[in-house]
């Protein structure tokens, strides 16, 4: 409950971007005193290095920076909750995203914030590929974040999408763990997703199988999702013209239920919130079975404040805030995510590496509580539990290469 | 003359990027420890960061990384002495490269190494230019060398090919220094330049005032070009065919000479090699006016050895090797020309400031002698000195936004 006004927050972080211009610095791993540390670092040392890698590109896995080194993509279309502000005013993002990569998985992130259009953003990543040992995309606004992140899954490393899988992961531990507090079955939940998004859509993928290996993961036993129109169900007019929307309602709500958010509720078992402020009632909580769970992540302000949620009947509550319990932070997976695919020299974050990783954060509990689902996003050890455990993903689909 | 044999030198500059996978890290330059810490570097706080810049775009060089940032881009076509190695075999280089940027001008630097072809360079420079303060093309083949720099010189920040103007500035310097122990003028230079890739068309360019501003600086009297064909001289067959030989062609040896390179050097005072080893011969040498200065700078192999040159009668030999006095080397110039530009947020690095850094180097020696005619490239004050000329130029031809 450190959580200061926010204005101040805002005004001292401006004063303390400004004091350090950003957030990000380089720095040599080598040393640089002597005629000879420069001899070796650049030329002429450097040029046996150099041939190594040509006569072998897969020494560049062993000579350079790239073993370690993570982009972070966005052309700030969709950034926090202030849309598309564009590629500079993202920068402060992509920098803090870069530095918590530093912090908590010891991986060397730099911001790569694109001025271009979608097929442009494609052909430059592609571009400067040659020096990253994975990709993370980054606020980029749905649905170009799904063909962005579909077009480049064959460039040999990981390419991912963080507001989706980073979401969706942290959002399957939370489920994970408050199965486990309330003594259900991921299998038999009832579940309704409001906000198709790029969390949304990849929190349905992931929950509902869609797109992923079926062996790799539990199917829950009913989807609902919800746009601002209201539930996604099969033929509903229009749905054709957004590919992704149209998935859903071939994939979810299989008794075809209509109308709107509130028409979604009766019955289920949890509902998860990644849209918009305030857009579910205590009634909504209460017409929903005994006990439900609630992941009410809009930010700042969520769909149903905490309290007035555990009011109407909730048994848990989870936000996106830190001065709530229960914060849902992509922290705690993307870290270890990208530490894990690295170590494991992966080309590709597969789905089997990304229920490994929600597996490995709720299992970082040994005593899960109703206000306690999720690790402290700042617990340093979630990161390296989630890296290990992607990384024997990633060997057990055969993608490791190391 | 502590440089060992090269073998040595390359296994053990192999086994210093094994141990440390490269050489370039990121690191955080706030602290991240405390919750309070966190909500300052990303989210809440952050978004008041995000805001301030998308409603000003000037913001982000209070705010961002940009202000002390440069990118090392390279497609890896014209790598050291090894040729068309590629973007992957580059990386070594370009990440030397950026520890040297921090070294001596404290600039943070981070490489791009480009695979894509000459169209898709430009566009992908465009498409990353938002995060970075400064283009350092590096390594890239010519002719496309010179087109890539033409092209980006609206992009606002300064984008400098240094293989062309670092080593043209730095060669301006040597000059400089050897005029002035040998009592001579720059205007009154017989000078022969044999290569005209990327270094020596720059170099010609500089010393000819091609394309430079005239007032900026000094043409010498005289310039012949060589290539492997021999003289480059007006109406030689095929000539059109290299725009920009086709330029020095028109802007060069106004005698009209023609032949081989042994047929320019009879009357020069100065040689400047940017070819290949053991081009030129004592007899060459003998042919020029007394005294002659010879900068032999193929590299690892001169044009012609130091001690050779000097038995011809030169009074001044310069190379591009560590191991002999006088070595042309880079990293006199650039760190302090993308500093002084960042200082003064030019939108360039124009001709005046690439002179005045020439003369800032050339300065920096009180007592030039036959043996210093350029100081020491580890000597830490030149890249200030450069800076502190480069700004205030910057600010004289009125580019400074700062």
């Amino acid at each position: 409950m450190d959580r200061a006004d926010p204005d101040d927050t805002g005004k001292e972080s401006c004063d303390l971007h400004a004091t350090y211009h950003g957030k990000l610095a380089t720095v040599s791993k080598v040393p640089l005193l002597t005629r000879r540390d420069l001899s070796l670092a650049y030329t002429p040392g450097v040029a046996a290095v150099c041939r190594e890698i040509a006569s072998d590109p897969e020494n560049v896995w062993r000579y350079t920076l790239k073993a370690n080194t993570v982009a972070i993509v966005s052309d700030g279309t969709a950034v926090l909750g202030l849309g598309n502000i564009g590629p500079l005013a993202a920068i402060p993002v992509m920098e803090g995203k870069a530095i918590l990569f530093k912090e908590f998985a010891g991986i060397d992130a730099f911001p790569i914030c694109i001025d271009a259009r979608e097929d442009d953003i494609i052909r430059i990543i592609r571009g400067i590929a040659p020096v990253f040992g994975g990709i993370n995309l980054e606020d980029i606004a749905a649905p170009r974040c799904f063909e962005i992140e579909e077009e480049l899954q064959d460039l040999g490393i990981p390419v991912m999408h963080d507001d989706q899988h980073g979401a969706a992961v942290v959002v399957l531990a939370a489920l994970i763990n408050a199965c486990r507090i309330t003594g259900r079955n991921l299998a038999d939940l009832r579940v309704v997703v409001c906000g198709v998004g790029a969390a949304g859509y990849a929190i349905c993928r992931l929950l509902r199988c869609i797109g992923y290996d079926p062996d790799a993961c539990t199917p829950v036993r009913e989807l609902i999702a919800c746009d601002t129109t209201g539930i996604i169900f099969r033929g509903r007019p229009g749905l054709y013209q957004n590919k992704y929307k149209f998935i859903l309602g071939d994939e979810t709500n299989r008794e075809a239920r209509s109308g709107s958010l509130a028409d979604a509720f009766p019955g289920a078992d949890v509902f998860i919130g990644v849209s918009g402020p305030g857009l579910v009632t205590p009634e909504m909580i209460q017409s929903m079975n005994p006990a439900p769970i609630i992941l009410s992540l809009a930010n700042p302000v969520p769909e149903i404040m905490p309290e007035e949620a555990r009011r109407a009947g909730a048994a848990i509550v989870g936000t996106g805030r830190s001065d709530f319990p229960n914060q849902v932070n992509n922290v705690l997976a993307f870290p270890g995510l990208f530490r894990g695919a690295l170590d494991a020299r992966a080309a590709r974050i597969t789905d089997e590496m990304k229920i490994a990783a929600a597996h490995a954060i709720a299992g970082y509990l040994t005593n899960p509580g109703p206000e306690t689902i999720l690790p402290d996003p700042r617990d340093h050890g979630v990161a390296k539990a989630v890296a290990s455990a992607v990384r024997e993903a990633a060997v057990r689909c055969g993608e490791a290469r190391l």
